[in-house]
């Protein structure tokens, strides 16, 4: 026995040890594990910052008008007699400084006048409310605060007012809330709003400055990037379909891995970023190379067009590739090199073109030369179209031919679909139909 | 001089008269053109709400809440040790109460515990910086403030921090400004947050009420709906496309003023709806037909499959306009007729594939007959090709006709892309470039 509980002690000592040596490597892998997030983690904030160098730039300005603020605080001989509205400047600088120099001033300008506008209607409002005497005063009040935030709350539906004001309408709704619920008399709240309205106003006024002096980051100028870069991008497919393609030596190989086919889908994506861009652009005073009242909404319709190019493309490059998965049969040698003259000519100058447009913005000049790319372009179409209508029946055949292929591609488009919503109906736990038409029946015969 | 002054009082008299009529006419115009206004306006506010009666609700909901929450305040025997703490209420039923149950709640969940985190901080680095003594109390408050509020903008910039948690973020920065501000003593600190902790969870648990309860809208019904909304648009081509172009009788005229052209353009702009109502959708609880960890974030991915399918009808579409505006050839009969119906067959299955997984994810069943139509639409694309290939040289002069015609099409709206930067150009009043050179040689020369 004692053999027994020595062993079984010596046992337990071993099986300590290895669990001692267990729990040290597992606290060993999960410290790696940590070690490999934490890593990673840093490497991803790296990525962000190294991407937009201005996004670190910002993270400070916020900051520094957060401290700028905050200090206020403190100089109490300069602003004592503010006491805790002083908080509302802090709540402003947090809520209002936004990334660009447009998206501040339209926040900044949206709560400095709907704090005015609400203060003025919620004043008159409790003067109304006094006039009718205690008991029918909080009822009156109440039905104020209950038809204007609804009224309110409707307009942020107008496009207009969605697109411009609506966080102006929301601190209107906030301001007369809070004034009307509030129990002080007229002439305190006079004070009271006065008070707030001055703080807001100094918060406002920290933000935009540190906004616009410190590193300024403009939508306009932003917005006139993101039209220059799609416009580079769009070239950059031409450019590649030339090469990869047309070219004498172009071998349509391994076409799917190219960057180029790739390139002008974010071009289909950009609508959201160029719409807030273009929103927040117009409220910028000039700046650079843009005077007062610069068409900002017409880059709103040339991004519309570049993403209707960049759809057409997308045709394009799943047609190409669909090509290249199937043989690509060799095909007929005179007309192929005629239409493959005609293809570079084509892609070529309307890369040139874009390329010169891209220049062009970028230098804020007319763009000139871009004119006799795209004649030459549209010549080399012609051209095509001409010499092949003599063949009056490859005409015939091209254009059916078009149609159905494109028409074949969209049943390849369409089977995606369906595939995609039978994954969803399988994560989901659709029902089967037929179980629910049996249902159906067994309740139709009880 | 006597007549000449009655002539001159008479015409001043009538020239009275006329000023009157004149005054009188232009109040009338001006009258009419303010109740045009007026009228236009209303009609577009009933539009709005026909568009969406739910709109209408959501105003009442959000005057509802806020009036639930006003209330709170005239309820003394309940609320008065809460005092000016309550305006926490109000604030945050303005701010949190969104379209959605879905947006409340992420909005109020971050509020929440954006504030929760940030006191507990911020009280932390109260202890802290009174241990440090008088002096160094604020400068290093300030530090605090500077440091944590430029870390916590830039996690703001990590899109999927961005995504989900970017309103509990600026809270986060506002509460701790706030607190590390105050010049409280700690166990004051203590008692101020817990009661204004308390009152946003009393505004939270208003607007969750009303808006789970009283006509409530789901982000993730809505983005089912969405779903559903863009199938049947793309079957719409099809099926449109199907009778004005493939049909016996069909006659390819009239083709650019047809609705069915337009209607996958919506299509094509609903990714940012999608996105947001997908991130709404993951806050919600299970409700109706959709349960918990439902698999919303698939619904991207057939948004996404759906948008590169409408972008190929854009590319169908614009080259079915083109091919009108030019005179459509009398093509080859025989070709003609076996391609005209392998087209017909593959635009008919694929319209009724569409349909039948709308009218499954709408009765939430699993598409079973959706496969065998598409299969019908994949054999017809199969038969075509297959019959085409008998013709090498047609094949071969196909791929280089599609090639050719998709690159001409590409051409044409690269050159609608040049003229668009071309107004541009004039619009903002760019420099002429031959100026520019001319400056920079004077420049030079001087």
């Amino acid at each position: 026995m004692e053999i027994d509980q020595m062993e079984s002690g010596a046992n337990g000592a071993g099986g300590g040890g290895f669990r001692l040596a267990r729990c040290w490597e597992l606290l060993c892998s999960a410290a790696g594990m940590l070690r490999g997030k934490v890593v990673g983690f840093a490497r991803k904030l790296g990525r962000i910052a190294r991407d937009d160098p201005r996004r670190v730039a910002h993270s400070f300005k916020v900051g520094l008008a957060l401290t700028l603020v905050s200090v206020l605080y403190y100089v109490r001989p300069l602003f004592n007699n503010w006491g805790v509205s002083t908080m509302w400047a802090v709540l402003t600088t947090v809520v209002v400084m936004e990334y660009t120099v447009g998206g501040t001033l339209c926040k900044g300008l949206n709560r400095a006048f709907g704090t005015l506008v609400a203060g003025f209607i919620a004043v008159g409002a409790h003067k109304v409310a006094y006039l009718c005497g205690d008991k029918a005063e909080p009822v009156l009040l109440a039905i104020f605060v209950f038809l204007l935030s609804s009224a309110a709350t409707f307009s942020r539906f107008i496009p207009e007012v969605k697109a411009r004001y609506d966080y102006g309408v929301t601190i209107f709704i906030l301001t007369f809330s809070l004034v009307a619920v509030s129990s002080y008399r007229v002439d305190e709240l006079i004070r009271l709003a006065h008070q707030r309205f001055s703080t807001i106003v100094v918060g406002v006024a920290t933000c935009l400055c540190t906004t616009i002096f410190v590193f300024p980051v403009w939508a306009g100028e932003d917005l006139h990037k993101l039209a220059i870069g799609n416009l580079n991008k769009l070239a950059e497919f031409f450019e590649g379909i030339e090469s990869e393609c047309f070219r004498e030596n172009a071998t349509f190989e391994n076409l799917e891995a190219k960057p180029f086919l790739q390139v002008y889908k974010t071009v289909l994506n950009s609508k959201a970023t160029e719409d807030s861009l273009c929103n927040f652009a117009k409220w910028e005073p000039c700046h650079g190379k843009f005077k007062f009242r610069h068409p900002w909404s017409h880059y709103q319709k040339l991004g519309a067009l570049s993403r209707q190019c960049a759809s057409s493309m997308e045709a394009l490059a799943s047609y190409v590739i669909t090509l290249t998965r199937t043989e690509y049969p060799e095909a007929h040698p005179e007309l192929c090199l005629e239409v493959r003259t005609a293809c570079r000519q084509m892609s070529l100058h309307s890369a040139k073109a874009l390329r010169e447009l891209s220049a062009a913005m970028r230098m804020v000049t007319l763009p000139s030369q871009a004119n006799v790319h795209m004649s030459a372009a549209i010549k080399a179409a012609k051209g095509l179209r001409d010499e092949l209508a003599e063949d009056a029946d490859l005409v015939q055949a091209m254009h059916v031919a078009v149609i159905a292929s494109l028409l074949s591609d969209l049943v390849t488009k369409t089977k995606q679909i369906t595939e995609s919503v039978d994954i969803l109906a399988r994560l989901a736990r659709f029902k089967n139909p037929e179980n629910t038409q049996k249902d159906v029946g067994i309740n139709v015969v009880s």
